[in-house]
């Protein structure tokens, strides 16, 4: 693409929805959904991508057309619009806890295939109720923790007991495990899983589902000797974060948002008009809070709720205000998730728009 | 309120909306407004509260009622929710540029008192485009730097340059300054608005508005000589940053993240349904991410996009899975940007539902 290219298009989304604008590339998302796809088929693995990045059942379909068994989800909200969206295969990788939520997890498994995650005998002891609204039974997986120490049992001794636990409750099948291995902890992973297996086997009983989940973990599909799918949210889109991970090219980068110099109040400083509600705090272990295609040595330094602080003192280029510039986002998920609309592009051609639909709710 | 009441407020929550649920207390809500509008009445300046922490024209006209002389904007977008919500007196503390954004400007201004703020020249060359539009004129303040290096010019006599810029041009009117002084710089902002003063006399201009901003300035509100006009924002709901700061008590935050405990994988750790997506990375300088009132020796030391981490090591009462609790953010303008509905309540008692109407908008 030519700068001149950009400089148009720029113009145009300006002109139309102005700035700023969370704008995706259609041509990169379906290279980002092919490739995940590939990947994963080359892993040996079922694709089951994580929406969280992207919160649109247009993009899950896209992603299941092009080869993934299912989807994840994080939130019971977000699984009820895919469902909507016509998503029969929905895998939610939290514990669902309340009977608010359970009536709402049945309703949906009446409708669609849905398996849940639990950690806690709590979380298993409420499930039934979901069961029992489904009229069919719930397939459930026990979150394992390897390293993270997010969600997820520390022992194997404990996921073989939370499996019986589930095995021996009316309306629940015990469907397997769910893991989101730290990127250097494999080795740690496959202890656990063949400690846990040996233990299952003991019980009788057998892990249908192996999930791993990480856009970074990517390049580590097929090291865990039983996994059976894989989660990858990010890679839809991939951002700077992936970019530092390795996973990912800037060129790989489908997300940009469109945004306004602004200000020019100093001769080495200047003001974006997106700030920490457009690009969000989410800063991951990177140098700045984005980065700016136009002005690679332009550091957004800090941010008020609408304001972007560009330090642009390592910079030969400056911009001049109204310049419209964009920007690469250091974590992409929680961009998408600030806004009810994606502008979306094909290189430097505008197609229209995309609503975050799963977006915004309570609950 | 009893610990038992909240008990009962937070089961019905989680029953009605599930969690994550943003909640308000519009006693505490109201109280706040009150309290504000004193503060200025007491230091002689008018209220003009910041819009960007609600994004409600709901509460822009309790403000409105209490006494609020109009409202403040950051966002063009959010000046047109406001505005159809009835209220007709709105500054924009902000650079409006490029011809999208004029032209709604000028169908705004068309409609409702509107003023602008410019730090540079070239917004202040666009602006005429809009006032023709409105087909009167349109107010213009100029933005002032005295010491936060964010918007605004450095120096006294830059403002006069763009005050006269503006007298100058055809369809706006200089209205004033606008002005964002850091919480220690007062003296400081003294002297620059003497000397733009002075320069403003010699060219046969004056300053109607001074506007100055900041909740945390509040206790500082009528130290300017010759200010006329303030802008707070988060002090409608307050948050861990304003107590921090001194400026309200833990009992003034009138907005709490309901939230659930749905792992306790570690005896000293836990996670709770609220993350980034949620309670947002805003940290501001404060240790962990949220002050949970339930727990106050728990501390939230790390997110994921749906995960808050909980360190319980210090704390000696421990939170069970499925357990509610209430969390005050670190910063609350945010928060109440995530979420589509706040959830009302007063004391213990459900009220209802507010549309966080002027979030999600792109532009």
């Amino acid at each position: 693409m030519t700068a001149s290219g950009y400089d148009a298009l720029k113009a145009e989304i300006a002109r139309v929805y102005g700035t700023p604008a969370v704008v995706i590339d259609l041509d990169k998302v379906d290279a980002n959904i092919a490739r995940l796809q590939a990947a994963c088929d080359a892993a040996g693995v079922a694709n089951r991508p994580h929406i969280k990045t992207h919160k649109s059942p247009e993009l899950a379909r896209l992603q299941v057309e092009a080869g993934a068994r299912g989807i994840t989800c994080q939130k019971l909200g977000e699984a009820e619009v895919m469902a909507d969206g016509g998503i029969d295969d929905i895998l939610i990788s939290y514990n669902i806890l309340g009977e608010q939520k359970l009536g709402r997890l049945g309703a949906l498994q009446r409708r669609v295939r849905m398996i849940v995650a639990a950690d806690n005998p709590v979380t298993i002891a409420g499930l039934p109720q979901a069961a029992e609204i489904a009229g069919r039974d719930l397939e459930v997986v026990v979150e394992c923790d390897t390293g993270r120490k997010r969600a997820g049992v520390e022992t194997p001794g404990e996921a073989v007991e939370l499996a019986k636990q589930i095995a021996g409750s009316k309306g629940l099948r015990f469907a397997g495990f769910l893991m989101y291995p730290p990127e250097d902890g494999w080795e740690r992973t496959q202890i656990f899983l063949d400690t846990a297996n040996a233990g299952l086997r003991d019980a009788g009983l057998e892990a249908g589902i192996v999930s791993t989940g990480g856009s970074p973990n990517i390049p580590n599909m097929g090291k865990l000797k039983g996994a059976t799918e894989h989660r990858s949210g990010t890679s839809i889109f991939n951002d700077r974060m992936q970019v530092a991970a390795g996973v990912a090219s800037l060129d790989d980068c489908a997300l940009t948002v469109y945004a306004t110099v602004v200000s020019r109040a100093g001769a080495e400083r200047g003001i974006l008009d997106s700030g920490s509600k457009t690009l969000t705090s989410d800063k991951g272990n990177l140098d700045g809070h984005g980065y700016i295609l136009e002005y690679p040595a332009a550091r957004i330094a800090q941010f008020a709720e609408e304001h972007g602080f560009l330090d642009l003192s390592a910079s030969n280029d400056r911009p001049v205000v109204g310049e419209v510039v964009r920007v690469v986002p250091n974590h992409v998920c929680v961009v998408v998730n600030m806004v009810d609309r994606l502008v979306t592009v094909r290189g430097d051609k505008l197609i229209g728009e995309l609503p975050v639909a799963a977006r915004g709710m309570l609950g």
